[in-house]
């Protein structure tokens, strides 16, 4: 935790974007990974690019261990950021994986993650992927009967006992989340009301399901509401597995932490979920002594270890407004251009890096930061007060290691992918 | 204009979506081109395709030619759709293209299409592009004096005279446009009331600016506030021109022209649009005798002529809702999932091809079309009145010619890329 972190003042005054503690700034200059921004720019050879820091991802999941019960796996979500180099780094970090598609699942098959400890959720698995997860022995996370029954058609056919896991739409929601996926009628999983049923119809099918998965939303910043939708989801569990007399080996309640991307957003408490797991781990163990307790995250685990760096290509002033015009954008980052699932756009932390350290005041203006593209989307910070920019200077955008390039429509306008590196 | 061509009733009851001719319907069939929905998939050899119906792109073409001006050039916007076998069809129907970046100029010179009739807009060229541009002999529309000197360096070393056009960011505004590109502080193009003090210092360094650019916006389904920006561009134009001495070969007023997407768009008229035009000739010869007027259109030229395909993975019923799982989503038409550019999600014309052509009354429901991607965002179409689906079956979005494939984050998640055809 360095108190040198640039803080972003913003030009709305308040709310202000949360501090952050992972990129010190020495000397004037941005430090990723103990490499000033310069170096790395040139080491990279190129801009714009991305850059994830490796000791940030080990300290996030150290702070994780730290709070969170013994008990708890931690699965890393390689849909968060499935840079194969981050997924390897990742590998010898985290108790398992998530995969959400067969590319994902080649990618983490490629790292020493043995393959027992990978799973594959998804509402729309084709066949071709239900037969290659069954093959590699992952636990399929099944979201209808219909991939029940593919997985067990198929597990017959190769002569391997497939390990499945029964994804629930639970009756509940987690509230005041980013990405509600629970409550109400919803495309993932099976209705929890539905499960006894189609549990009894699998076990006459001799389809034994070994876990269950519950994953009621992301991107949360509010611990009373995850607290509350662990409980539920714990509940929720132990009465089916009770139900249908389950041998669970394998529990897993999603994720849910968020991490604060916007002015006002504030920093997700993680010691008062770990206390409440660990008042939950004597009833679990005695209701599911069987069962590992995994929590799956990707966002939380790699989003505020990577920066965006694009380059200054113009600073324009437009009836006496100033634009930095950037040599990346909206094509690369997505989210920041607030084109993901934001209903208003806001923008995400960002700063102004000179080129060479300057000597004495630094000159501030409200500014807003475009990309090369031809359209009014393509801005990563709207009148935002940051240090004066030039041609050449560096434009950082915090907040990035998850959902940024590959959640981008990199071909848009037929500009060059960016690089990305772990530092 | 085929009037069997499928209606697509909405849930929502009215406002409906607009009528379309281009795909019709033949024996219970959607053709692509003259072929069959089911066989066209075979010939693809999978789902999901982008499939371009030749004919429509060539009556688009015509349709504009027949209502406005002979003297009107029209060009394409290679960044409405980039894929190269549309860019070479298009190259014998139109009269210029317009790129936004190095790849789209790569794939506008690999067309027979002269580099005379290529210009080159975008706010933050690079000196590799600029370098490019000027070697290849295109008009540069160029967006600042820092582009204009160095386009003019560039010459110089080069021994080319650089063919150059200034683009204006108007005091004007296109009224009740998707896009707005123009009016108040933005960072496309010169502001007008700095383009003369501009002009002259180009002048003086021996830069002569054969043209103007006044691109004001996009996607515009108004035809009144069409004709009033193009009044007004030509105002601006002839008093810049006159006051700044100009010899103008190339007046391009960009597009405008939108299409309607979403229940309640109403196609636009071009033909009061085409009037108007004629009756602005007379004065714009006299004013600019040798300028050519160029519109410039991406989305109205191809926007009509595609569908996106996917197939049904799975029906699946939640809490009493139907979902249709398909194959393709939002990591191939982040559009149609309503993630790019629009505050309320609404429908893409959407609708469901069995098949197999089904005998007798077709049953329909209101379903909700999802994709395979663990997030909320991958809707294809929510709660829309369509013929029941089943595995297997297709299903189809129109108007999906423009920014579609090249617009989405194609890498999310992991899946296969789509194919695409021009049929």
């Amino acid at each position: 935790m360095n108190p040198a972190a640039p803080t972003i003042p913003d030009a709305t005054a308040k709310p202000a974007h949360a501090a952050r503690s992972g990129f010190p700034v020495e000397k004037g200059m941005l430090r990723i990974g103990d490499v000033p921004l310069t170096r790395l720019a040139q080491r990279v050879g190129s801009t714009p690019f991305y850059a994830y820091d490796r000791a940030l991802l080990s300290a996030r999941v150290a702070h994780l261990r730290a709070l969170l019960p013994r008990e708890i796996e931690l699965h890393y979500s390689i849909k968060a950021n499935p840079m194969p180099a981050l997924v390897q780094w990742m590998a010898q970090l985290v108790d398992g994986f998530d995969v959400a598609s067969g590319g994902e699942l080649t990618t983490a098959l490629d790292t020493p993650m043995p393959a027992r400890h990978i799973t594959f959720a998804g509402p729309g698995k084709s066949a071709a992927e239900l037969r290659r997860a069954v093959a590699a022995g992952i636990l399929v996370h099944v979201e209808s009967a219909r991939e029940a029954d593919a997985v067990a058609a198929i597990g017959a056919e190769l002569d391997i006992a497939p390990r499945v896991s029964l994804r629930l739409n639970p009756a509940f929601e987690l509230k005041s989340s980013g990405m509600r996926m629970g409550g109400g009628a919803k495309p993932f999983g099976v209705d929890a009301e539905s499960a006894p049923a189609l549990l009894e119809a699998l076990a006459a099918k001799g389809v034994q399901v070994q876990g269950l998965q519950i994953f009621c939303g992301s991107q949360s910043l509010d611990g009373a509401a995850i607290m509350d939708a662990q409980s539920r989801s714990f509940e929720l569990a132990m009465t089916l597995a009770r139900e249908a007399s389950l041998d669970l080996h394998c529990l897993n309640i999603g994720g849910a932490f968020g991490i604060p991307y916007f002015p006002g957003d504030r920093a997700l408490d993680i010691a008062p979920i770990g206390e409440h797991l660990r008042q939950w781990l004597p009833r679990l163990r005695e209701a599911l002594p069987a069962a590992r307790v995994v929590m799956e995250l990707g966002r939380y685990l790699v989003g505020e270890a990577g920066i965006y760096v694009a380059r200054v290509v113009e600073r324009k002033v437009s009836r006496g407004q100033v634009f930095l015009v950037v040599d990346g954008g909206l094509h690369h980052h997505l989210a920041a251009s607030g084109n993901f699932g934001q209903v208003l756009r806001k923008n995400y932390p960002v700063t102004v890096v000179p080129q060479q350290p300057r000597a004495g005041e630094i000159e501030h203006e409200v500014v807003t930061v475009v990309g090369p593209l031809c359209t009014p989307l393509d801005v990563l910070a709207a009148q935002m007060r940051l240090p004066r920019a030039e041609p050449g200077d560096f434009v950082v955008v915090f907040q990035s290691g998850a959902y940024g390039l590959s959640a981008s429509p990199v071909a848009f306008l037929g500009h060059p992918s960016p690089a990305e590196v772990l530092v």
